[in-house]
């Protein structure tokens, strides 16, 4: 047995143990562990890793000396023993983050987090040589989250069949031109085991998440998701929650991991995949299964403000495993009332991608999808970028979204831009500032304090502007932000909630005003 | 008693009697007129128009002979008797729009009509020479509905008083500074006979109305609206019913009416105006009142979609007076699922206009005017224009969306172009049609046969097109639209729902589809 002596707070403590080969270690052994400190006792599952070597994995969130203790049905696993320090969390090194207030996160520590995300959800199956250029780039740009699947991905431009799977087996066919009808993949048609994972998919997975963590990234790891010609997506209740376990026991003890149970859940049920009545379950199930509690959300397809009137409904996000909205939408006129409404932080993580597939939800412009950003964060909510550029039709050069790589686009370093212009002006969250409606009013928002406050004109042309909605005793200093140039402007005057000022004919405009005490 | 021998079809039949001039005629004298024709009589209310001069007016809508007789309860109008002969109409004379089918609206005799409005709310108080201009204006552009207002409007940008009044009488104070407080004015700063109109502002105002239908343009008259600081949002419910008995006596014969119960009806209620429980009987009456059925519906301010955790609520525009939906909006992607629940015609009255003052209805560009032309449009619904220009900040020139006067933005011309192309392909309506989910994706719609299409690509930037949603078994030509720089170009191919297409990458074009016979 090898065990650890010393781990830093919201570091992974890991112990090794060797054990039975024979039969299926999966199935055969039940492995956990119970985790103590000063009479706080955890119990959680670990795992099977391959060639002889089963592991217990556990992020303690206090420091002390833990004792460990593990229960097997397998003699040589069970009564271990180990003990190990916890020391306090240094450098750069903040914890999980977690929900903070209602509306926002931060990390464990404290210290603010705003998620500036991105998407790139099978980059972890392309070649090394991509994974190395994916995480070369994300290291060259300010997103702090990625979207990204657990399962390799089929559907347009994803046509290219992994290296590994996560299980032990072969596609049993498979089509280098995508349709729809490859998701309705036949029980005869599936030639994986799923009571047998392929350990080595899940290290070159964590081996990712560890790199992403280094550079600050949170891994918004989904789950299940519908595009999918293997069988991964049709499981069956009983493997669904063996790879939960499976891989939460490998996984909870990263501490930059979230949950997100499904991408576009609600296109699974027609496809004879997950059907709609099973994601409480599942949900309940991740929510159960995680000592550390990461953030757990869900996410979906169809728009319910505009598809209402149809079956598909708008997943029921008030539910207590839910931590946040993660949510497809263009409608970010509704974040402040979805913030009302649920009580909880509301990520837009799609709302149209940079690109030009021929999709809808791929060939937004850079300036669209930077004026996503504005317009969600100044009420309150958060986004995500996507890039979908193509050179050409059914081009088979890496494209963002789906596998990472390079970056091409004209929105992420003035994403980057609003990211920096947030931190250096100490936003721990954006407080949404109520306006005169109609809803096609500018966006605004404040730091908690109401000190400081940012409003987005966006591609409006008014001629001068009175900000009307400011608190009324108060005078501000003012900076003109070009959000599409990345210039700030010192604005010559003092202004208050009464001042008529014009600004210089352009787009894409911002204003920081700032309180003068 | 002076009665017209003959009047075309549609036409306004008009009938002057000599009465009492002593007294107050407009409450004392009750004068109704019978018409009949092969035994279908309507009996309809006449009004005093000053100076000992009573009539009655009709809008015949079937050629015959019909005979009228007057009951009065003064003996000099009582039991006059006239007939006349309704001819077939000629020339441009179709008839009063109404709503055909479910979604849409026509002629009476049938003739396409889809709206193209525009807004000028107060035109018809300004100066003679603004109202002339407005006209001249009018005659040069393509519009052919007008939100107008029977009252003079006090609002920002609207603070010279009118040069008459609908009621005897004359304002106690006014400002030449607009605020909000101005509505709230009191009973006793009302300097108004409520119960004596002023027949020369009708006069002058049913003169502009004939003007508008010369010109082929719809009179989208507005009855009540808030931006009011002489008391005419607040005469309570007895000089409300008096009011709309003479305006509709005096108008309903005009065949390019529609009826406007209110505009922004939500805001009138906090100011102690119009309550909310008052429109429906007002709505009725209104119904009740017009022998000739003209379009009825009301404006809303507040956007429900995004409002409706707030008190204030979406009017329940099922209700059976009220023809179409006449919307304040810009979740233009509603569009096709309001016609769905409420069957009736979606007119999005109001969705930014082109302007640049301080306000968000105001600050729109000429691309997102034309924007929402073509995406309204092309989901089934009707979009209204409107202009909000400035010099300056405070500048007294007309501003077309108040006063009239003259056109400078760069969308009418464009909002023209979409009008002519859809005519010359001979779209009696756009049925739209459904694409794949979400939200997002392109706005497309057909003719009622579903041989043409009309696909709105907007400032989308896909590198190529796949329009799968058309009929599968088809075959198209194709015309490439450039909506900003009004050209076509007919593309090379033959197009059919498989078949994949490059555009040139530039903003705002859209795609007509001809099937091939």
């Amino acid at each position: 047995m090898i065990g650890m002596n010393t781990v830093e707070q919201w570091q992974r403590y890991e112990l090794t143990l060797s054990g039975p080969t024979d039969g299926n270690p999966f199935m055969d052994v039940q492995l956990k562990a119970t985790f103590s400190l000063n009479g706080r006792q955890v119990t959680i599952h670990g795992f099977y890793d391959g060639n002889g070597q089963y592991k217990v994995r556990y992020m303690p969130s206090m420091t002390g000396h833990w004792q460990v203790v593990t229960h097997a049905n397998v003699s040589e696993l069970d009564g271990q023993m180990a003990t190990f320090n916890c020391v306090a969390a240094t450098g750069e090194n903040h914890g999980p983050v977690i929900v903070a207030g209602k509306s926002h996160f931060a990390y464990a520590d404290g210290t603010a987090y705003l998620p500036f995300g991105t998407t790139a959800y099978a980059w972890t199956v392309q070649s090394k040589a991509v994974q190395a250029q994916t995480l070369a780039t994300l290291k060259d740009n300010a997103f702090n989250k990625i979207r990204m699947t657990v399962f390799p991905k089929s559907y347009s431009y994803n046509t290219t069949e992994p290296a590994m799977y996560p299980y032990v087996g072969a596609p049993k066919h498979h089509s280098d031109v995508f349709t729809d009808d490859l998701w309705r993949v036949k029980p005869e048609d599936i030639g994986f085991d799923f009571s047998r994972f392929n350990p080595e998919y899940f290290q070159s997975l964590e081996d990712n998440i560890e790199k992403l963590d280094q550079l600050g990234i949170q891994a918004d790891l989904i789950l299940f998701h519908p595009y999918d010609c293997w069988g991964f997506a049709r499981m069956g209740k009983r493997f669904n929650h063996l790879y939960l376990r499976y891989l939460i026991a490998r996984l909870a003890s990263y501490k930059n991991i979230w949950w997100s149970l499904a991408n576009e859940y609600d296109l699974m049920a027609s496809t004879g995949q997950i059907q709609l009545d099973e994601w409480d379950d599942l949900g309940q199930f991740v929510h159960m299964e995680d000592p550390s509690q990461h953030l757990e959300s869900i996410h979906n397809f169809y728009d319910p403000p505009v598809h209402k009137a149809t079956t598909a409904n708008w997943y029921d996000y008030s539910k207590p495993w839910i931590t946040h909205l993660s949510i497809q939408s263009d409608n970010v006129f509704f974040t402040a009332q979805w913030l009302q409404e649920y009580q909880k932080p509301v990520v837009f993580d799609e709302c149209r991608y940079e690109g030009n597939i021929e999709f809808g939800f791929g060939d937004n412009t850079a300036h669209g999808m930077l004026d996503s950003f504005w317009r969600i964060m100044l009420r309150g909510g958060y986004a995500t970028h996507g890039e979908t550029y193509i050179d050409k039709p059914n081009t088979k050069r890496p494209i963002w979204w789906a596998h990472g790589g390079q970056l091409y686009g004209d929105s992420p370093k003035r994403i980057a831009f609003l990211r920096k212009l947030l931190a250096d002006n100490h936003f721990d969250y954006i407080k949404p500032q109520g306006l005169r409606a109609p809803s096609w009013e500018l966006a605004a928002g404040s730091n908690a304090e109401e000190t400081k406050f940012l409003i987005y004109i966006g591609d409006n042309q008014p001629e001068f502007e009175i900000l009307n909605f400011l608190p009324t005793a108060a005078d501000f200093d003012m900076t003109v932000i070009d959000t599409w140039n990345m210039t700030t402007t010192v604005y010559p005057k003092v202004i208050n909630a009464q001042t008529c000022f014009q600004l210089e004919r352009k787009p894409y405009q911002a204003l920081l005003l700032t309180k003068k005490m």
